[in-house]
C-alpha cells in the first residue's frame, strides 16, 4: 500500500479547515464535483453566501511586493482584503482593529464561517480587516493562477513569512490612511491561519497587541509531538465511541487490501463502495476512507454542520452507529460503506462516489507542504485504526521534488519560529496570545495545551473540535462553547484595557 | 552647496564603527590610502591582528540559502564564521554560547575590535562565535565581489532580515552538531551589529535568550526620532568642549563658500587645506571636514585610540585647543586646518590630502541605505554647526536610483522592526536586551535611552563615544566604563542563571 500517497493527501487536506481544502486543493470528491479547486471555490462560497446574510464588508484591494525580503525585481500582486468599519468607533476613540489573518483559501470563505470575529466587533467598536493569503482566491500574483501556480520559480513566494509580511504591510498602511496608527490590533486565525495569528503577535509585536490562535498546530514539525498524535486522536474520537466501531476500521484495511487482491477483487470493491467508473487500486479506496475518518475527527461538532455537505451532530457518533448497529452477518466492508456514507452522503443524493486521483496537482497548501510546512505523521501499529506507517523524509521529499521540482525544509519553520522548548522560550517573552483547541480535532496534537505564561494561554475544550470557537454562535451550543467564547472576549477586552492603559500613561508624561 | 550629496557620504560613514566604514566603503581618505575597501581590509586587519594577540579562533564555513525567504533557486553561498571552543565547558555543562552578529565588514576585524567578548568569554565557559554578514568580508555570494555587486539583481539579498535568518540557520546548525540544543545564546553586537543582535533577539527569541546591542540606533528611522538629532549631538561634542570652537565652525563653511567663489579660490583652498591634486568644488572639502567632525563625535574616547589613524584621548578636546589656541590673526580657515589636523594627521606624516571622489560606489552599506536602512538627517539652523540641511525624501531616492537602480522603502524597518513607539510595544513583551549607549556618540540620538521593561534595560554613559564598552579593556578606562561592563556582566550573568533555573525546573517535572 503506497503510503506516501495517502498521508500527503491527508496532509493536505487535514491542515486545512475542512472546506478550505476543498475550495483549494484535491480532495476526495463526490459525484457532484467537476474537477478542483477553482469550480468548487463559487459552489462553496454561493452556499455560505446563503448562511451570512448578517456579514457585510466591502472588498478592495492593495498593491503588495512580491518577495518583502529581497530588492529583486518582481511583478508586484494585488492582495484582496474584506473591510468593514460599520462598527468601527474610529481612530479618536482608538477603536480597535480586528485582522483575521487569511490562510489557506478564499478570504471571503474564511469572513463567512468566523462568525465570532463579525459577532464581536460591534461590542469592541471594532473595525474587521479579512485580508486574503497571497496565492489563494483573488490573491494570485503573475496575473494568473496559472501563472502563479507554473512551476517552483513562480510560487517561490508562498510562504507563510512572505504573508506575514504582507499583512504587516497592509495594517501599517490601512491605519497610516485611517489616521489609525494608535488602534490596537487584534489577530485571529484558524488552522493555519491560527498558526499565522501567532506567529504574527511573535514576530511583529508592534503591529498587534495580541492573537488569538485557535486550532493552530505550530507543534506539529519535526519532532517537537510524536508523529503518531494525529492518527491516534482520529481513532480515539472512535474508540471513545465504540471500541468495535474502532476494531471494525482497523480491521477493514487488511480485508480491502484482501478484496483487491482476489480475481475482480477492485470490480466488488467498486460496487461495494458504489465508486463511478472502476476503482484503480485499493490506495485509493483507503485514501478515500482515510481522508473522511480525520475529517469526521475534525468536524466532530456537537451540532449538525454543513461543510464540504450535511452533516448531523456528533457525526462520528453516527458513523459508528451505522458500523455497529448493522444486522448481524453484514460484512466488515458493508458495515464500513454503511459507516463513510453518513460522512459522504447524509442526505442521500449521491448516486456514486467520485474518487479523486490527481491529489498531487498544482495545489497551495501542496506546494506550502512540500517547502515550508513538513508535517511528519505516522501512524502507530497498536493504538491507530490505520494501516501502519512510518514517516519517511527520503520518499517525502522525492514526491516533493517530483511534484513541484523543489526541496523541502524540513527544520526552517522551527529554525523561524521555533518550537521546541516553547513554555521555555516564550516564559519570559512575549505576552497576549490565546491558544485555544478541542480536544476532538487531531490538530490539538500539535497544538499548545498549557499555558506558558499568565498571558499566553491555552485553552482547551475536551469536547471540541477543529475551531469551533471562531464560527458563528447557535442555539445549540453546548455551555462549554459558550464560556469558551466569553473567556475569549474577557481576555481580548484585558488585552485593549491594558493598552489603553499604557497609551493614557505615555500621554500624561 | 549640494548638500544630499555630502548626507549621504555622512551616512554612510557614521552608522559604522569608525574603520568598518572603512573596510567597505569609500571614506574621505588621507594620502596613505589608495583606492577603497579591499585594499583597505587588510590593511587594517594587520594593523589590528598585532594589537589582539591574545585572540584565537578557528576560521570556518558555512553553506548558506541567499534567499531564506522564497524557493526560488539561487546559488548558495558560504559564510565565513570565526568559531573559539577554547574557554567553552561543553554541552553536558550547557556552557553558553556568545554570538557577535557580524555587520558591514569584515568578520575578523569586528572579532579583533570586539574584546568585550572574548575577555568574559572564560568566565561564562562561554564559545565564541563570530559569523560574518553577507556581502561583506569573505561572505560573498555569486563567487566573486564583482560579480555580488555587479547590480540590484544581484545585491538584491543583501538585507538585514536575510543577514538575522543567516544567523539563526548557522546557529541552529551548530548547536545541533554539537548537541549543544540547550546551550543558551547570547548575542553581541556594536552599531549596526547592535541593531541586528536587539533584532535577532525580538525575533528569534528561540535562539537567543537575550542580547547586548550596543550604540544601536535602531530608533533612527523615518520620524521616530527628530532629524535633526545626529548633527546636533556632534556639535554639542564640540560645543561643550568649547564655544568659541563651535562658532568657529560653524562660520567656517559660510567663509569656505566664499572663498570657493573668488577667483583662483579653489586653488587657494587647496593650498590652504593641502589637498593633493587640485580642489575641484568647495562641496569636496566640506565633505571632507563633514566626515571628520562626525568622526570625531563618534571615537570620542578618554583615551588615545587607533582607529582609521592614531588620535589622543579626549580628541575633539584637542580639535578644539588647535582652533581656538591659534595665535590671534589666525584666519578661520587656518585655524579650520590646524583642527583638523588633529584627526586627519595626528602623527604628522601627512604631506597632502586625498579627498575621496566617488562616494557613490558599488558599496556594500550605500546599498543598505539605499534600500532598508534609511536614516533621515537633517541640520538644523541654530542647533547645528554644520551648514543647515532638510533632508528630502525624493533626492536621496533618486540618487539611489541613479547609484543602483534601486528604490528606497522608507517605512519598511519600522514595519519590520517597529519602533514608532517602542516603549509601549515592549513594556509587556520580550526580555533580555541591554541597549547602551554613550551620549558623545552622535548615533545615541537613534538609540534606546530608557528602561523599557525590568529586563529591558538601556545603559546609559553621559561620557561615553561609539560602543566603546564592547572594546577590549585597557589600562586607561575610566570608572564609569569598568562598572558599565561590570553591569553588562551582572545582566548577562542573570539571564543565563534563570535560564539554567527554568530548564532546571523543566527537568525535575
Amino acid at each position: 500500500m503506497a503510503k506516501p500517497k495517502s498521508f500527503d493527501l491527508l496532509l493536505l487536506i487535514a491542515v486545512n479547515v475542512i472546506v478550505a481544502a476543498i475550495l483549494t486543493s484535491s480532495p476526495p470528491s463526490v459525484a457532484a464535483a467537476a474537477s478542483p479547486s477553482s469550480k468548487w471555490a463559487p459552489r462553496f462560497l454561493g452556499k455560505f453566501s446563503r448562511k451570512t446574510e448578517q456579514i457585510r464588508y466591502e472588498t478592495r484591494n492593495f498593491s503588495q511586493r512580491l518577495d518583502h525580503f529581497s530588492f529583486s525585481e518582481n511583478p508586484r500582486f494585488s492582495q484582496r482584503y474584506l473591510i468593514s468599519t460599520e462598527h468601527w468607533v474610529g481612530p479618536d476613540r482608538l477603536g480597535p482593529i480586528f485582522l483575521y489573518c487569511g490562510n489557506e483559501g478564499d478570504i471571503a470563505w474564511f469572513a463567512a464561517n468566523t462568525g465570532f470575529v463579525w459577532e464581536i466587533a460591534p461590542q469592541f467598536g471594532a473595525m474587521v480587516l479579512f485580508p486574503e493569503h497571497r496565492y489563494y482566491g483573488k490573491s494570485i500574483p503573475y496575473g494568473s493562477r496559472e501563472e502563479a501556480y507554473r512551476n517552483a520559480t513562480t510560487l517561490a513566494y508562498l510562504t507563510a513569512e512572505q504573508a506575514l509580511a504582507d499583512f504587516a504591510v497592509l495594517i501599517t498602511e490601512l491605519k497610516r490612511n485611517f489616521s489609525a496608527e494608535d488602534c490596537p490590533v487584534v489577530l485571529f486565525g484558524g488552522s493555519y491561519g491560527g498558526m499565522l495569528a501567532s506567529w504574527m503577535r511573535l514576530k511583529y509585536p508592534h503591529i498587534a497587541i495580541g492573537a488569538l490562535a485557535s486550532s493552530a498546530p505550530i507543534l506539529q514539525f519535526e519532532d517537537v509531538v510524536p508523529k503518531e498524535i494525529f492518527y491516534d486522536l482520529v481513532s480515539n474520537d472512535f474508540k471513545r465511541e465504540s471500541t468495535s466501531c474502532f476494531n471494525t476500521i482497523k480491521e477493514s484495511w487488511d480485508v480491502i487490501t484482501a478484496e483487491g487482491e482476489k480475481n475482480d477483487g477492485l470490480l466488488q470493491l467498486t460496487k461495494t463502495f458504489r465508486i463511478c467508473g472502476k476503482l484503480k487500486s485499493t490506495e485509493d479506496l483507503m485514501d478515500w476512507l482515510d481522508s473522511a475518518y480525520s475529517y469526521l475527527a475534525m468536524v466532530n461538532y456537537p451540532y449538525p454542520s454543513n461543510f464540504l455537505m450535511p452533516l448531523p451532530g456528533h457525526p462520528i457518533r453516527e458513523v459508528c452507529k451505522k458500523i455497529d448497529g448493522s444486522p448481524v452477518g453484514t460484512s466488515t466492508l458493508e458495515r464500513i460503506f454503511r459507516g463513510i456514507s453518513v460522512y459522504y452522503n447524509y442526505t442521500g443524493d449521491v448516486e456514486c462516489f467520485k474518487l479523486d486521483d490527481d491529489p498531487h496537482g498544482m495545489d497551495g497548501w501542496n506546494w506550502q507542504a512540500c517547502t515550508e510546512m513538513v508535517m511528519p505523521m505516522s501512524s502507530g501499529r497498536d493504538t491507530s485504526m490505520f494501516p501502519a506507517y512510518d514517516f519517511n523524509l527520503s520518499a517525502y521529499q522525492e514526491q516533493c521534488w517530483k511534484d513541484f521540482g523543489v526541496r523541502p525544509r524540513p527544520r526552517w519553520i522551527t529554525t523561524e519560529f521555533g518550537g521546541h522548548d516553547i513554555k521555555a522560550d516564550l516564559e519570559r517573552f512575549g505576552s497576549n496570545i490565546i491558544f485555544s483547541n478541542g480536544l476532538l480535532d487531531p490538530w490539538s496534537g500539535g497544538g499548545v495545551l498549557q499555558n506558558i505564561s499568565e498571558s499566553i494561554v491555552a485553552l482547551v475544550a475536551p469536547e471540541g473540535a477543529h475551531h469551533i470557537d471562531l464560527r458563528a454562535s447557535t442555539n445549540e451550543d453546548p455551555d462549554w462553547l459558550v464560556d469558551l467564547r466569553a473567556t475569549e472576549i474577557k481576555l481580548i477586552k484585558g488585552w485593549i484595557g491594558d493598552y489603553y492603559q499604557r497609551k493614557r500613561k505615555v500621554s500624561d508624561i
